[in-house]
């Protein structure tokens, strides 16, 4: 039997009682770890929180935390090559494990950088400038913020094991805020490896950082107004959670960053040899073979001006067919298997039900991709070939609402700028769109109009396009989330999200007193 | 039988088909109007916001808007007196109805001035500078933010029939979101009085006000994630509201403002002949009357270093035995009736529950007040006295849970300035509190240390006293909110909360094309 993940919780590793069940490495089915299937004391782990963490961190300043969030960048960075290692377990090639762990220590440098530049030497924040209320001016207004005294309790997703947790703790420790991290099963002993890393550099202020590798029953039950949850998954996870009769009764500050229906629209001034063209196609088949499309952010909805359709379509396939499909290991390879099985069984039926509504172009969803290799293990591994689907009736259904979360995307057509949009919007609120054109008139209308759908936008033109960030980049400095069916959560975004963590709290009295509060 | 209110839909005033139930004045018991029982056609007044309303005020750039704001606010004041005389039916004093009437135009005029001066002369707003995201800077982010194309749906409270809805419309409008206001039944007639003003100005664009006098029965299912719900009520209507399956499930912006069991704190600097000890007792006084206490940001909780409490409670029983209780209409009446006779027993109920586990030191229950006005009608008006509590032992559980919303707060003694702000902890999140000293030490230990838990705090000294808005008014240049059982929303603040009505939006791509996006 493999070794049981341990929980970090109260100042220590701690074995589970039970022998949990296992966890199976996405390419092989082989057992990785064991986890538990027993619930913690939860009312202890959020005590070590409150009296520990939270006391600890309040009494760093802003920047003091930007500094050990830089020094703790630097230590994982160390040790990314092991923390590649153990990531093949969870099917993701070299590249793939680049964008979560690369990505997640990226997190940490970006907030430990704009920490230190962006906030001041002290524990609370001024919020704008004193406001006189009267007419002599001895009585105004002064706005703190100022961290609150709970836990950010992190439910996360498996597809980003590392990154998940580095993205939501940066923020959340530089607020002053402690982080309870529950990872999602599938991929946790990724998540226990860099816990274990961050504990034993010593860096990080004892209750900062507690880890739970169990079940979560009762943890929610234990949360206050002072608290936060923070949900990325599936919309019916993050709905069950919002709707939990305490996590809505005392107001617990809640976020979620639910999967969506992404989309990129190919602007009607690209013509087949405009270089926009390619970087519309090989933006779309990195999406759908990134993760192997394991991607909150993944474009699922490609509408190409109808003219284009062909052209689009027999482009993205040409690229998905030279990509091979197989271990992670494998350097050769560039898509790696789903998750799991049971993971491979859901896309599939969502796939299944996308392809009875149009028609599949590349692919096949239930047999061994075509470009498969022989070394890898399609009975065992949760392998799936990329899928490409063909809609000639964009106004069908199933596009707008199904999301296979896997190698899958769907080509629309559009006869022009305003159909796509409205077509955009039918994804109810999406995390991030591309718009790829030249044209300047384009790129502003398009932007205008999905700007209330989108968290995020992305105008690529051959001129930005190689400096890109590439449409499923979830960067630090911009907005990461999206409303309606994306959750209606806002994470990241630089500082603009900090006060996610804190309470902002009008002070009122006389100005002499309320310059004394916060540096100017 | 009197008139029924009217609902201001798609356009045009529409008349209810049934003859709806009646509602009575607060000091009679005299029928004023009626109110229909019954549902209208939602999907057809939420289409008249998104097809109709939006897009007009879409079309208006901030400062347009803010101009028609302010022109309502005149607008309006010219009718103060025709106001104030229909809200002497909901109870309200004369100074009571310059809170609700006066307070709520006071918002169009600072959300007018606000949008005037600090915002462009454009239709999106820029958010930050461009942040360049490679090293040629060919790439980079723009946050922008943009209206949300839905509607803010109101859902008000009994108390404030006219700053509930102007406080919630000024900060929408200014944004470009349409308003959808379903007033509370008590005191609905005079929220349609305003708004037939409103709609005769002519000054607001067709679909950008609709008034819902119904029951809303069937509302929040058509709920979208580019609509807002804001609501302002108890906590147990909060939190129902908060779960609603299609509010969770679209992510609905939501917000919400819950009466809480706010504080004042006597320092333990000031003396039985410091200014300060008057400041603090008028204010007490003040929040136990004004409104006949039905107010969310009232004084529920006075906290007094123990050696004063005795000085305390007999200054506030003194000025408390001079206010007269009776009918708002004779002015020599200072505490007017509770809203109506329902929500007095709900009081006398909660003050019953406070008073046996503590005890009465002025006032009686559920008998006639001992300075009642002669002229007033004990049995079909809804009277209370003031009733002042005292608990000996300050960490009883009832006072630190129990609100009584009507004329009636605690005095709790505290013996250091650490334990007094545990008690007031104790509230689990409150919309205001006040502290009393005119030692800034005291005061900056408070204000850090209550800071997590309210949305506002009143530093008060005799210095400022003499300009100070007041513990109980909700200004709207300052957050009005609080954590946890205060509801976790956050309104008003200038123009810090414009955001909740609005997209933010990380536009990615290159400078010139960004710097196209909104006025820098």
């Amino acid at each position: 039997m493999t070794d049981i993940l341990h929980s970090y919780i109260g100042g220590r590793w701690v074995a589970p009682d039970d022998d949990g069940r296992p966890l199976s490495d996405a390419a092989t089915g082989e057992e990785v770890a064991r986890i538990s299937d027993e619930a913690l004391d939860y009312a202890a782990v959020l005590d070590h929180a409150r009296a520990v963490g939270g006391p600890a961190l309040r009494e760093l300043t802003f920047r003091q935390r930007a500094a050990i969030l830089k020094s703790l960048g630097k230590h994982l960075s160390a040790r990314i090559p092991e923390f590649t290692e153990v990531s093949f377990h969870t099917g993701a090639t070299r590249r793939d494990s680049a964008v979560d762990i690369d990505g997640g220590i990226g997190a940490l440098f970006v907030y430990g950088s704009k920490g230190a530049r962006e906030l001041p030497d002290d524990t609370i924040l001024r919020d704008g400038e004193f406001e006189s209320l009267g007419k002599s001016g001895a009585f105004g207004v002064q706005h703190i913020t100022t961290p609150l005294l709970g836990a950010n309790v992190q439910i996360n997703a498996f597809n980003f094991p590392v990154w998940g947790m580095l993205e939501k703790f940066a923020p959340a420790f530089l607020a002053g805020v402690p982080s309870i991290v529950k990872p999602a099963s599938q991929t946790a002993y990724l998540t226990e490896k860099v816990v274990r890393d961050i504990v034993a550099s010593g860096l990080v202020p004892e209750g900062a950082l507690q880890l739970v590798c169990a079940r979560p029953d009762g943890l929610l039950d234990l949360l206050t107004g002072q608290d936060l949850l923070s949900v990325t998954g599936s919309h019916t996870t993050a709905t069950a959670l919002r709707r939990h009769p305490v996590v809505a009764s005392n107001a617990v500050r809640f976020t979620a960053e639910a999967d969506s229906l992404n989309s990129s629209i190919l602007g009607a001034d690209v013509r087949r040899d405009s270089p926009e063209f390619d970087i519309f196609v090989r933006g779309l088949v990195t999406e759908m073979t990134q993760k192997t499309g394991q991607k909150c952010t993944a474009i699922r909805r490609a509408f190409v001006p109808r003219a284009l359709l062909d052209d689009v379509e027999a482009a993205v396939a040409e690229r998905l067919s030279k990509l091979t499909v197989g271990d992670p290991r494998d350097e050769s390879v560039r898509v790696g298997p789903l998750v799991g099985q049971g993971q491979r069984d859901d896309v599939r039926d969502a796939a299944r039900s996308l392809a009875r509504a149009g028609r599949t172009v590349f692919g096949t969803i239930d047999t061994a991709p075509e470009n498969f290799s022989a070394a890898a293990d399609f009975v065992n591994g949760a392998y799936m070939s990329p899928v490409l689907l063909r809609f000639d009736d964009a106004t069908a259904q199933e596009p707008h609402s199904i999301e296979a979360f896997g190698p899958v995307s769907s080509l629309l057509p559009y006869d022009g700028l305003d159909e796509a949009l409205q077509l955009v919007a039918r994804g109810e609120g999406s995390l991030a769109a591309s718009i790829v054109t030249a044209d300047p008139d384009i790129a502003r209308k398009a932007v205008i109009a999905a700007a209330p759908w989108h968290g995020r936008l992305l105008v690529l033109d051959a001129d930005n396009a190689g400096e890109s960030t590439g449409h499923g980049a979830a960067v630090p400095h911009a907005v990461h989330g999206g409303p309606g069916r994306a959750g209606g959560g806002e994470e990241l975004a630089g500082l603009r999200t900090l006060g996610h963590f804190m309470q902002r709290t009008a002070v009122q009295g006389g100005p002499a007193f309320l310059d004394t509060l916060g540096v100017a």
